[in-house]
């Protein structure tokens, strides 16, 4: 049976596994991305990673893929240059694997193959419509439709993070007005916290945390029963809701996975997201897509690289 | 060469026509639909159509292709309980159709089928992610990503009337708030265009019309140099064009075909439209994406629904 190599390619992190068809990782190799050693040291460190998990191989790898910060050029197999490896830029990154290892590899975004990550092996196992969402810095995502990656045109797909939800909203650094991770992203939760402590100036546990104030501190107190703080990510996953909506009315999507930091606050974030789906949906719909919280956390990227390299090689 | 007939049922005709792998339409019958002679009456309707453009067919036809109004189960076949065909309720058209005709049949909605057909021989030809919009009493949509229609986990995908781009805004039908169709259809531009006058007495020759006014005496007023006619088609094209947004953000389609009795205002609308998407759309797709206008008007239904009749029995 033959084997293929997943890399998640991280900021901060290299992490690679060696994955059979079923989907079972046989081995790891997580080491730092060491971006204090410039390009060509974090290069160094990723071969050394895909070749650690290679070595062993019991079986023939038959091809390697690749989630990256993005932007990036998944046709060209091209990092273009991502905020989270400043020294990357215009990186031909499939061709340089494909010149140190010898077999074919293949490159999404990182959003994209923790997506399909989830949809192998996660929480949209079995599901052919599914729909990851990260809520972190900003709001990412994927799509898995009838069971493929969707990519887009240029490789710009899934950017839920960028629906609108008021085109009268605040700005956003993207160029549009009012989109989604304004309001329910990490950053977005924060910022409308602090807005609001500041113009309300309400009883609340979270005056004692203003300083460096982070999701987590609002979700911690929302669940030890701070009203303010639950009525925020009450508020937030109103909002997320509201994206979702037109997610769903788009793509037609049977589930929903939420993850990254802020989908650990639980209930106090799914039940509103739920009751707006279900509140707003068009009928029909509603009461058909689940929303669930992501299962795999770091094995995600790994697993949905492998996966998008069997994929292209069948 | 195989040939298929593509049928698009409407509420007033069905129009079948018998058609190549090339696309192009050999014959085509046009009749009414006969609603008045009930559901055996404009199934039989439908049927004789059908006959007529087979008869003379001088290949064997391989496949039937069926547009109809939704709401319809497209994996069951089933046309559900179209508000413009009242009498047809949890109709299984597709049995009905393969029973009489002996060669498998397929069923999508409307909105669908047209949106294939512009996809395979009109406005987006030879593009592989292609949105199709038409812009009428709601607005209808229909998504071709990578070549292939998208239909969604069970038959409701490219909802784009109902995406919202005012979460405070003004209460859907479908049970959502600030739904796109509720500002940029024909029934919003005249609801708003009406509204304006009675809040603002602006100067226009719309007084005139005031009784029964339509989209189409907005566009010509506007078209003629009526200043207060053409702001309503400049807020009506701003509003399109943030909706399109966000369904350029999820889908990252190359090109957006605009139908129906409004966008024959021309750049009175296409014009804000443009602009809107330049301005609000993501860096290094805005400036990728084309916005223009439908192409096939009556055949694009019977043209898609023959391609899709093609696509499903290769």
């Amino acid at each position: 049976m033959p084997l293929y190599v997943g890399v998640d390619l991280g900021g901060t992190n290299i992490v690679s596994g060696l994955v059979d068809r079923e989907g079972r990782i046989l081995c790891r190799d997580k080491r730092p991305t060491r971006q204090d050693l410039g390009f060509e040291g974090s290069l160094e460190q990723m071969r050394a990673s895909i070749r650690a998990v290679m070595d062993g191989a019991p079986e023939p790898v038959r091809a390697i893929g690749i989630g990256s910060p993005g932007p990036i050029d998944p046709f060209e197999g091209m990092v273009l240059e991502p905020e989270n490896l400043p020294a990357w830029r215009n990186v031909p990154l499939v061709r340089l694997m494909e010149e140190a290892f010898g077999v074919p590899a293949f490159l999404d975004n990182d959003a994209n193959v923790a997506t399909f990550g989830e949809q192998w092996q996660g929480a949209g196992k079995g599901i052919r419509f599914f729909l990851c969402v990260t809520l972190g810095t900003g709001i990412g995502g994927g799509v898995v439709l009838d069971g493929k990656l969707l990519q887009g045109f240029n490789g710009n797909a899934a950017e839920i993070g960028h629906i609108t939800i008021d085109y009268n909203g605040p700005r956003c650094p993207c160029g549009n007005r009012g989109c989604l991770e304004l309001y329910a992203s990490a950053t977005g939760i924060v910022r409308r916290t602090k807005e609001r402590m500041e113009r309300e100036r309400p009883d609340t546990v979270l005056w004692k945390r203003l300083d460096g104030l982070t999701a987590k501190d609002i979700s911690e107190a929302g669940n030890n029963g701070d009203k303010f703080a639950r009525a925020m990510y009450e508020e937030a996953g109103f909002l997320l809701g509201v994206g979702l909506v037109s997610a769903v009315n788009l793509y037609n999507i049977e589930v929903i996975a939420l993850g990254g930091g802020m989908a650990q606050a639980g209930e106090i974030l799914f039940e509103p997201v739920r009751r707006t789906v279900r509140e707003r949906g068009l009928p029909g719909v509603r009461d058909k897509v689940r929303i669930v919280p992501s299962k795999l956390e770091d094995d995600a990227g790994l697993l949905g690289a492998a996966r998008m390299a069997m994929q292209r090689t069948e």
